[in-house]
């Protein structure tokens, strides 16, 4: 049987970034694009021009750097938002334009109040102005899945007739079920008058835990993009997640006769590196990317698993690029097979960023006995976070001391961009706390701290910990990440790189005024 | 229109319990299994007899103290099993003995090695031994979804006619796709003579992210009992995530028209006390329980929201126990309110447990401002994890010192249960490294250190952290915790709280040579 392709729109980048606390500066962002596009996705949705300047550079960047992919950005059907994504995607390979418009009745009524000719009339209108400066344009009709299903069919019917090549439709609240979802595309597939010179695609979100089946249901009823993040990332509960969407139809691609172009085998690293940069940890059981995925344990599973590998198995690790064999360099290894191993990593660094990993890494490869790529990818980002040249501060020296009953003790020495030390003593109710007290007299910022994590990333007494702090301040939320085996180093690491992002950071969530969207 | 009921068999003590790293002893089961009768479940799979001492003594324990609620017990066709079943459960109020056998051809052929005959055989005799000791009788046919559906059909007829109560159409794998397991049971309710006479069970696998979605799609076709797991837990990528189907039920009863018995406001708390005692965290965008699934974010939601709720939230945070005012408890609160408030988290505190959280309760209470819900509960956790009776060592004393450069050095005292104080010094690559090492002088063992985190349990700089420590020793994995708002000295306590449970706890895992097993 001849198999169709299934297109795999990528959203990490908008949807995904556009969630409490993911936010992603720029060179976050370009680092995941460029796994996206090793990854094989067809499009990547870099982002919303319109809602900020950081949002536009962003886009801007991506269309400029990365290659081989779709670059999309999203816009609503307002005509300085088009332009605001031509701009940005002057320089895209492929470029799409991606403008979206609520349809339905709640959302007609309470968001846009605007009746439904007036809908239809601003959906073609952007459409329209879409195409003056791009051939590839898709439209979504927010809130598509209560939308009255010939409501939704006129809207579509007109939007292709204005030139969309892509109609994507949202379940944009997470509400619909498979089989109901399914009905709504056929009945788009059977009275759409010239629904095949379109194509249709899904954006479904995970609020009742139902956004990949909803997406597969779809599929089958002949909806060929799926809309999908890294991880299911995204508003409230997330997106469907791009990595079960690949896999179950490669698994069961008896079932659904489709393929995909994604290279699956670069999905453990696509996940672990959204994971890391979003400081959104991926739960053990999470399918295909969770840490028991591939995991046995009882008894009997183990026993049926010794004796032939598909009793519980029904898909390969290796096939999602998990390998039990990833001991990957010792302290012999050279400058070479380093700088090897982290192109194979998909992380394309300066000659001078490989230096600065290269000598972390003869340091660590003295203390610890073996390194792992999760080893390696920890040196790449703790370089990475540590040695931004528009850091305002930087972490010379920490020293702490506490003994139970008395309070913490802790000095920290930071270099400040004009040369000078500072040095500074705070108290706390523990090392981290008085750490972190030492830096806020420094900065003479006072930050709320939201959330403080530590990960051990490999194993060992002597694995390197991951820390992760979100750190508000004024109404600005930043991530601050730290790595190191001596986890309260790494802690005020973090700290202070969350302190040089309020610093230096452009604001780019939702410039005040603008709506920020999403399908 | 009348609705009719789906059975909530939660599964969290076993197929939750047994995947890796999740053990739980039977102090933690009782507790999980007293806020699973809260929150209405209609059975509790307490686990599995037959397969260590300890497991039998946790499926005894929650049969005496739980009720309100069917308990049952897992058990191969085999008469040893179900003997102990029995044994197990006699103290219920209203006992379950589930017995389950391998149908798929993969199965017979390469784990139990019987043709399709003898299974018949096995199965028949299982539910006939079982239904001599209990009327409650459920049959699993093990990898159902990948069983012939000929030979399923005369399987499930014969067990009917031996008795069975409860027909469970595992899938065992998370292989199968919505549509095409609605097909299955579609096909049992047409072609099992007399399956009207029991009631159709499934239960998935999320292998493929399908768990939740193939539930419903076989509650649609005829199921009317789902086996789940709280945050969807389980061997691999885990089982159907109860909270997942309880609210799609819910949400969707337009769609459905069924109900469950379950009251959704203790989910919250259920999903946090399984998340905390198993060390298995919840990711942020995981739906119904994740920390964003109510969260909104970009400025187009935001306004939509304020708007009229019903544009963006299908539903209401409080129904599932999220309360945004959870502020409870002040520094002014008597142990009375403590007490209260206890009980209303579902936590059954004895006098003296009472007092030394009230004693922590007024210490906290001074260093911190105010008091949250996930305060109350880590100094319940805190105080069950250092006051065991059982211990063998007791922290007594943390010192540590560092400063970048030079090596750190912990100092721990411990107290013995013989009443002696034992001081080490230690040294390590971070100050966690050098505690460990320090405590490991101590009690001799020397361990592995799998996995370490720290996540802090609500906000500010003085936030309780609570750590979860994963310690390999000759082959056993034992989960240790701590908390408090010095995390250097919670990371001693879940260290010290792991060993103890290593030198105390009984081998709860597969006992050497049984085959523990998993529908």
């Amino acid at each position: 049987m001849e198999s169709e392709r299934v297109l795999i729109f990528d959203t990490t980048l908008r949807d995904g970034e556009q969630c409490p606390g993911a936010s992603l500066n720029l060179k976050e962002k370009l680092e995941i694009a460029r796994q996206l596009a090793l990854l094989k996705v067809d499009v990547i949705e870099a982002g919303f021009p319109a809602a900020s300047p950081g949002d536009f550079d962003s886009v801007r960047g991506i269309a400029q750097e990365v290659k081989g992919v779709t670059v999309a950005g999203l816009a609503r059907a307002l005509e300085k938002d088009i332009e605001a994504n031509a701009r940005a995607l002057e320089k895209a390979e492929s470029p799409r334009i991606h403008v979206f418009l609520s349809t339905s009745k709640t959302h007609r009524e309470h968001m846009v109040q605007k009746a439904k000719e007036e809908i239809i009339h601003m959906a073609v209108k952007g459409v329209t102005c879409a195409r003056k400066y791009c051939d590839d344009v898709e439209f979504s009709p927010m809130d598509a899945s209560r939308t009255e299903p010939d409501f939704l069919v006129e809207v579509v019917r007109a939007v292709i007739d204005a030139g969309a090549k892509t109609v994507n439709i949202p379940d944009t609240v997470g509400y619909t079920i498979p089989g109901e979802f399914a009905g709504l595309i056929r009945h788009l597939k059977e009275n759409v008058p010239g629904i095949e010179r379109a194509i249709l695609s899904v954006h479904c979100h995970n609020d009742l835990g139902l956004a990949v089946a909803n997406s597969l249901a779809a599929v089958q009823a002949g909806a060929r993009q799926v809309e999908c993040t890294i991880n299911g990332i995204g508003e409230r509960a997330g997106n469907a997640a791009m990595e079960e969407i690949v896999m179950a139809l490669r698994t069961r691609k008896d079932f659904f006769g489709l393929d995909t172009r994604v290279d699956p085998r670069h999905i453990m690293a696509c996940s672990k590196l959204v994971s890391t940069l979003t400081g959104f940890f991926v739960q053990r059981n999470k399918a295909i990317v969770g840490k028991n995925a591939f995991a046995h344990e009882s008894g009997i599973h183990q026993h049926g698993f010794l004796k032939r590998k598909d009793t519980f198995e029904i898909m390969n690790p290796k096939d999602v690029g998990l390998d039990d064999s990833d001991l990957v360099l010792g302290k012999h290894s050279g400058r070479n097979a380093l700088s090897h191993k982290c192109r194979e990593l998909g992380y394309d660094l300066t000659q001078e960023e490989l230096d600065r990993v290269f000598q972390e890494f003869k340091i660590l490869a003295d203390e610890k006995k073996d390194l792992y790529e999760d080893d390696i990818i920890t040196l790449i980002q703790k370089q990475r976070w540590t040695e931004d040249k528009l850091n305002i501060y930087k972490l010379v020296k920490v020293q702490c001391r506490f003994e139970t009953g008395s309070l913490p003790e802790g000095t920290v020495v930071l270099l400040s961009r004009d040369g000078q030390e500072h040095t500074a003593r705070g108290t706390g109710d523990g090392p981290v706390d008085s750490l972190y007290n030492a830096v806020d007299k420094i900065t003479g910022l006072s930050c709320k701290l939201l959330d403080y994590q530590v990960m051990s990333k490999t194993r060992g007494k002597d694995a390197q910990g991951e820390v992760t702090v979100r750190v508000l301040h004024e109404n600005r939320e930043v991530l601050g990440k730290g790595a190191g085996v001596n986890t309260l180093e790494a802690s005020c690491h973090a700290y202070v790189n969350a302190i040089n992002k309020l610093l230096i950071k452009p604001k780019t969530g939702p410039v005040s005024g603008a709506e920020v969207p999403g399908p």
